[in-house]
């Protein structure tokens, strides 16, 4: 595609850097761009700005934060003694709207996947496990997703924990609730036979 | 959903204001922006920023440009007696692409839409009247959306021209070509028994 403009043309090409962002979508957003006012315009390049100049990572758990320590550790009345470690802020939001949890969360910002790249000090391995042994941790639940990756980075952090102590779980994996056991897939279904839980009545 | 950042917040709100993106890519977006360098995200921004500061419209055509004069006004291997009049920039595109076209163009920046508001004072018609009046245009050929608004545009502007020995045309609506009978929608295979043309061996 011939663009009329190198303007429209490097917009277009850094909208398209996005993950599942195409050129045709990219022109797309650029053209409604175009159409909106200069002060909305500026507002949005602005919001892009600030991502990396005033965002902040917890010094605790690494989640994205404005302030040093984030919301969830400086929570009081959240249980300090049970971590669980995700791979983003998007599964601590997940999480979080279940309400089903009280502890605090380490995000890892990343999964091991040597087939892009990622080794265990690319993402934050190393200040988990300083955490792990100089704060009193009872129980670390690994929340991560159900793939090789996440297998991977599970299995990594478990066998480099020095405090033995602790007390190591993951989330279940099974057939969802509402979920026939026809649509499941193989492995899924495997497992929550071999994981298969005591029926308390 | 709460997000633990107000800076994140806002830019996943900026980013849904985008058509066709919700919160939840929005967030996928902002994080894959978070994962980039800070000259990414710095370059990102100011081609958004240029998009409003830098960017022209062709004083003839009304084309996104980055000069006064549209690269396509300004050759002049080009017929000037033509003038396809098209809503945006991406049809300008689509049918440069078929390289069927060796006239100029006239670009609108929408349709007239009602219901959206918009009205013929709000898109470039006014401009393109004038022109038909100063320069020596002998076809105008109406290449806009086979819709209720496209039609309505057509309608209204071949109603204000002033210059009657403008000959007056539409891109043809048909049968795609490779396209099979039965698939065709009521309406356009309808259209291409009524608009028939002769078969010449």
């Amino acid at each position: 595609m011939d663009y009329p403009s190198k303007i429209v043309e490097e917009a277009v090409r850094q909208f398209s850097k996005l993950p599942g962002i195409g050129k045709k979508t990219a022109l797309r957003l650029v053209l409604s761009l175009l159409k909106q006012e200069d002060n909305e315009v500026n507002a949005f390049a602005e919001s892009v700005v600030r991502l990396k100049k005033d965002l902040k990572y917890c010094l605790r758990c690494n989640n994205i934060s404005d302030d040093d320590i984030c919301g969830i550790c400086a929570d009081g009345r959240r249980s300090k003694e049970i971590v669980c470690v995700v791979e983003d802020l998007r599964d601590v939001m997940a999480i979080e709207n279940t309400n089903h949890y009280k502890g605090v969360y380490h995000v890892l910002g990343g999964l091991i996947s040597p087939v892009d790249g990622i080794g265990p000090s690319d993402i934050a391995i190393d200040p988990l496990l300083i955490r792990l042994q100089v704060e009193d941790v009872k129980e670390i639940i690994f929340a991560l997703a159900a793939t090789m990756e996440g297998d991977t980075t599970t299995f990594y952090i478990s066998k480099h924990m020095k405090n033995n102590d602790i007390k190591i779980t993951t989330i279940a994996r099974g057939i969802s609730v509402g979920g026939e056991l026809e649509y499941a897939d193989e492995i899924t279904l495997g497992r929550s036979i071999s994981a298969r839980i005591e029926y308390k009545v």
